[in-house]
């Protein structure tokens, strides 16, 4: 035991096993650092869970974060954990009111690390107005887990009038995406890999919640929400296809993706639409409602970059591209796994 | 890749990483095997999140396990998972509704093993009531996980006019047990570290729903309801008597243990309190109903060995317990970690 901790959470700078024993140490850790940086009236009771008040529609997701390396440029698996759960909620056409947060942690993992995590969840919980309001913490024996793995599962209020439903598309809606693709599996990749370019590519994840909200308030009559996190906007669309019946038509000049993301992917074999996001979103809506969707779009901070990139046909191809050069091509799902751990 | 699966949920009889990718061969394991053993109307629309309706008061708990091994005497991880939060969930004083799911799965793991804990998640989900509604499916490298890993969040409706909370507690309050402790601790260990007994100890994992429910149904007034997992009763025990501000005293004759728990406890140098439980239920309610509420427990079959354990006093001396020698000792909260990885 070193007692060289910056703050003592416990005397602890590193997590041990015991302090997901559910005694003494564990006690510890919930009121020095998850109390203390995340508390408010719900979580602070510390019952078995939490209670809340509800009243009609409520959307419900889940998720484990896994990605590697833990921080990257641009966030950190705290913030991905809350912003991911948040957006997948948001993707229901709902607003993000509570979550859960779950921790495994391998045994060893700095405290100091698990402290600036825990800030990011905190942070982001705040910037995306949820609230934390129960958890758990397990820890695993050294060479047993990756460092910190965490779940987030959360509750939102669906948006009074919205039913959106990837098998609610027809033909004539057109397709929206709020900016740059591939920019968060790119920065993982790199950190990762260690590999350099001239600037560094930052991960996009962000909070789709208001973007969401200012969606619904202009076109109710959204039909799809998707933000497409692994398999990248290729394999949204797939799946959008196959709920719907009907074709999908991308145009890939429409198509936001920096410079130094497709100069990536070129020296990586990757192909840009199959590279996970976090905080992109792809709307599909009435075509009659798209120019003042996207007009909308481009207002909110999260959407500056917004592009009708698309539209649903009436034909039965799956997924296809018009490409720059004019060709068309078939966008199919991806088979495997292009870049593991990605979230 | 090997063909000698028994059901082809694809052509894997092992998971690899492409399953968690989010392309084609997560699209096989969800449709092959999630979607077709825990299938419902509301599982089934593979939206981003589920959606339910809601009135009133819901209790909102989550839990990640990460038991050692994951199949053991009485029970196994997808059962331990679905009980571990239905029972969190029921000791909200709230009837369990919809469960989340979420996977973070070992490279290499067994398809078989997989179908088998699936199945359990299944036939506990539907032994409790609750329906898995959303879930998600990581696969990290070998090495960096240890076979799988669960967490299941769930939330479930606020039984009416009950409110249920540690710090409700009065002096003359009574604090009652359904039955044998340490079980599923000492089935871990056991199972873990190949100790065998003259007669196997098997898990007491199962759903505390239906009791809680009987339980609420003849005294609304019930004052907290808490499962003993990690940190076993002891600390369940101390964290009600500091956030009550009461003492507790419990009675060592009164405590159902087995003797086979017991003498495994002599063996390893565990003591019996402190040992991890799940399917076990503190209940403390007013003194004056605490004989009804007995009986209520005993017809219950989760309740068969139910006992009045002890009951809380006016002094602040925490938790104390009157041994059957006669003498009285204190029984503080356990420190660090008895037993690692229990749940």
């Amino acid at each position: 035991m070193e007692l060289n901790c910056p703050v003592p959470i416990s005397r602890y700078n590193k997590v041990v096993l015991g302090h997901g024993g559910g005694g003494k140490l564990s006690g510890d850790l919930i009121e020095g650092l998850m109390i203390k940086e995340l508390g408010n009236d719900m979580l602070n009771v510390l019952h078995d869970g939490a209670i809340f008040e509800s009243a009609g529609k409520l959307a419900f997701s889940t998720d484990s974060f896994v990605v590697n390396p833990i921080f990257f440029p641009g966030g950190d698996i705290g913030e991905l954990a809350v912003y991911g759960t948040v957006n997948d909620i948001s993707c229901c056409g709902a607003t993000p009111l509570y979550l859960s947060l779950s921790l495994i942690i391998e045994e060893g993992l700095p405290m100091d690390d698990l402290r600036k995590i825990i800030v990011s969840v905190r942070n982001a919980a705040k910037i995306s107005g949820v609230k934390i309001i129960t958890g758990d913490t397990k820890v695993v024996e050294k060479g047993k887990g990756d460092k910190i793995f965490i779940n987030t599962s959360g509750v939102g209020s669906v948006i009074s009038g919205v039913t959106v439903s990837p098998d609610s598309c027809k033909p004539g809606d057109m397709i929206l995406l709020n900016g740059y693709i591939g920019d968060h599996g790119i920065a993982i990749i790199s950190s990762r890999e260690g590999i350099q370019f001239e600037t560094t590519v930052e991960s996009d994840c962000a909070p789709l919640n208001t973007l969401v909200a200012d969606i619904c308030n202009i076109c109710p009559s959204v039909r799809v929400f998707r933000d497409p996190t692994r398999g990248g906007v290729a394999s949204a669309l797939n799946e959008i296809s196959k709920a719907s019946g009907y074709g999908i038509r991308i145009f890939e000049r429409e198509i936001p993706v920096r410079d130094e993301v497709r100069g990536a992917c070129e020296i990586l074999g990757f192909d840009p639409l199959y590279v996970a996001n976090e905080g992109k979103l792809i709307v599909i809506v009435p075509g009659e409602d798209a120019d003042r969707v996207l007009e909308v779009m481009k207002k909110n901070p999260g959407g500056g970059d917004s592009a009708i990139i698309g539209e649903v046909t009436g034909d039965k191809t799956g997924v296809r591209m018009e490409t720059v050069i004019g060709s068309s091509r078939i966008v199919d799902m991806i088979s495997g796994e292009q870049l593991p751990r990605i979230c």
